[in-house]
């Protein structure tokens, strides 16, 4: 059995799922794949920070109100946020990075991942920003201090597809794909194509808590483009920061034109996507494209999310699931410390039953 | 890099393909997986047997035109199939057995199975016979000798199911899945909807090649049986015969049943599925459902495969893809070796490493 002490980077909606996965599935992962998690360290620009090397009972966190400061009222605790002490000093073996995604720069989530790596800690992470502008410096750091950098929950929250791509995929001949990358503005397509107007089908999902206040990372396709970022950097060998990806919304269209597209046994979508051509070089777009039925996107309603992979051995293979929600994401953080986890028993323990 | 000797077990399409495979993708592999693949033997009941302990040209396998017996032309070649020397006496690494599937009792498959792991080497398999009937077997004659045992390629061809719902849906609380595992009864479906009789739509999927002059095993439900079988038992922990699986095929069903399903918003299915209940009993079926349109198996045609997981954390998540052809179905042996190479590196490198 493995214990991993982790320290939370930011205490928003995901790290606090994932504090009620520790207290409600601890016992379900000794058993399924042998570790156990120990919360050690939180760190929120909000309720501050505590540090904790015996371990903070999970319920502690996730079922006390606390206000702002609130951290301050626990043993260890102090009511400023304190990120860069957290992560260097806290006797944590992963830091969980779950801080607001920059769509400009990201930071300062980059830097955070930097000083836990350089401090020798395990890094996972679901927030887009350090992936999409830093993944390839971050992980040649994480290779020369010998720790794990994985971020599946980067992309769909916790549906598994940067690893199925990446793992069960291999040696398929993976040259592209296709993606339905944001539930927001697919479901704002389904509205539309209901009859409602861009802008009643956007407040619509404004009221359903699916769409934030200023919706334009949703509707102008930006958070699509940090996503296919990551997967074209990781899955097809690219070298693209966000400005690299032409990138166009779905405000422009309008309930006459998806009604002409149903005409033609047609919907619109919000795609992301990225394909090898035959002389190597990777080309990525996000656009509504106007697809017919029979497209492996076509049926996918409401904010579910999709990606079909083209490959050259099996041709097209979609893997469609969640891309939001908290506890989904955090399950996200749970499959990436199990990644960590089992390349450290292929690492270590052949050589102790040698010893 | 490592090398790998192979035993051909059966030259029919899927091992063929294997042997096309190896001859035009040995130089990705290499580069991507780090790993070559040699063919030292083949067995076949139709062309003879070889073995050929320095490795066998795949081209003179794949661009030969043989005849009954004709291997006896090869450099060690001989008229008869002799697959129990070839597979405890060629000098491979993983013997790939790829013979027709017993829907009885899975012989001799089984057999082959047990000679390779008793002599030592990987089993590699797309045959759904040994799987569905002898899986536990086979696992504990396989961790008992060392050796690895794969059958990525016996559920939906070449799309990863077994391996995405077992490594990277691993601690999702997986309770259940439902699928469309049969191509040709799904693409017969699909012409009834089109107000074909069964009977035409059949003779429509025997003139494409994609139903058997004998379309028992596909339209009665009983391949997807296996196939439930095989996922019940290895991702649920089901210990199931295929005679525990009630089964119901679509030969039953008329245009007008398809048409009153579709005025109500919904498609006639052929569903394979198991799931957990409360109580840990696992029930499983095969039989036609009428689902909603929003099902996320309803939007799946013609020969297309799909299967949705149900999970805890993660809710529902669906892989489609192909579920036959001949290349695809190689590329699951493929896959496999993969797998067996990746647990051997886990497995050797780093004491290799240590000392």
């Amino acid at each position: 059995m493995a214990t991993y002490n982790l320290a939370l980077i930011g205490f928003g909606g995901v790290n606090r799922a994932l504090a009620e996965l520790v207290s409600r599935k601890n016992a379900a992962l000794e058993k399924e794949v042998g570790l156990r998690l120990n919360i050690v360290a939180v760190s929120d620009l909000h309720y501050g920070s505590v540090v904790s090397p015996n371990g903070i009972d999970p319920r502690a966190l996730t079922e006390t109100r606390f206000s702002k400061g609130g951290f301050a009222s626990l043993s260890g605790g102090r009511s400023d946020a304190d990120n860069e002490r957290v992560i260097k000093e806290a006797p944590a073996d992963i830091v969980v990075e779950a801080t607001f995604t920059d769509r400009v720069n990201g930071e300062p989530a980059i830097t955070h991942c930097r000083w836990a790596i350089e401090a020798g800690r395990h890094v996972v992470t679901t927030n887009k920003g350090p992936v999409a502008f830093a993944a390839r410096e971050l992980k040649l750091l994480a290779a020369a201090h010998g720790v794990g950098l994985e971020y599946e929950g980067s992309v769909m929250s916790g549906t598994p597809v940067i690893r199925f791509a990446k793992r069960t995929l291999l040696g398929s001949g993976l040259n592209g794909f296709e993606g339905i990358l944001n539930g927001t503005s697919n479901f704002i397509l389904g509205k539309m194509e209901a009859g409602l107007t861009f802008d009643a089908a956007l407040r619509e999902a404004q009221e359903l808590g699916l769409a934030e206040a200023d919706p334009t990372a949703d509707v102008e396709g930006h958070d699509v483009r940090l996503k296919v970022v990551i997967l074209a950097n990781e899955l097809l060998g690219a070298e693209f920061s966000p400005r690299d990806v032409v990138c166009k919304g779905i405000s422009h269209l309008t309930p006459a034109a998806l009604s002409v597209a149903a005409g033609e046994g047609k919907r619109w979508k919000l795609i992301g996507s990225a394909k090898r051509d035959e002389r190597g070089k990777i080309h990525a777009s996000v656009e509504p494209r106007s697809i017919p039925l029979v497209h492996p996107l076509a049926g996918v309603n409401g904010a579910t999310n999709a990606i079909s992979f083209q490959t050259e051995l099996l041709g097209s293979v979609t893997v469609t699931g969640p891309g939001a929600g908290r506890t989904e994401t955090a399950y996200a953080l749970i499959s990436d410390i199990i990644a960590i986890h089992q390349a450290n028993i292929g690492a270590t323990k052949p050589c102790k039953e040698a010893a």
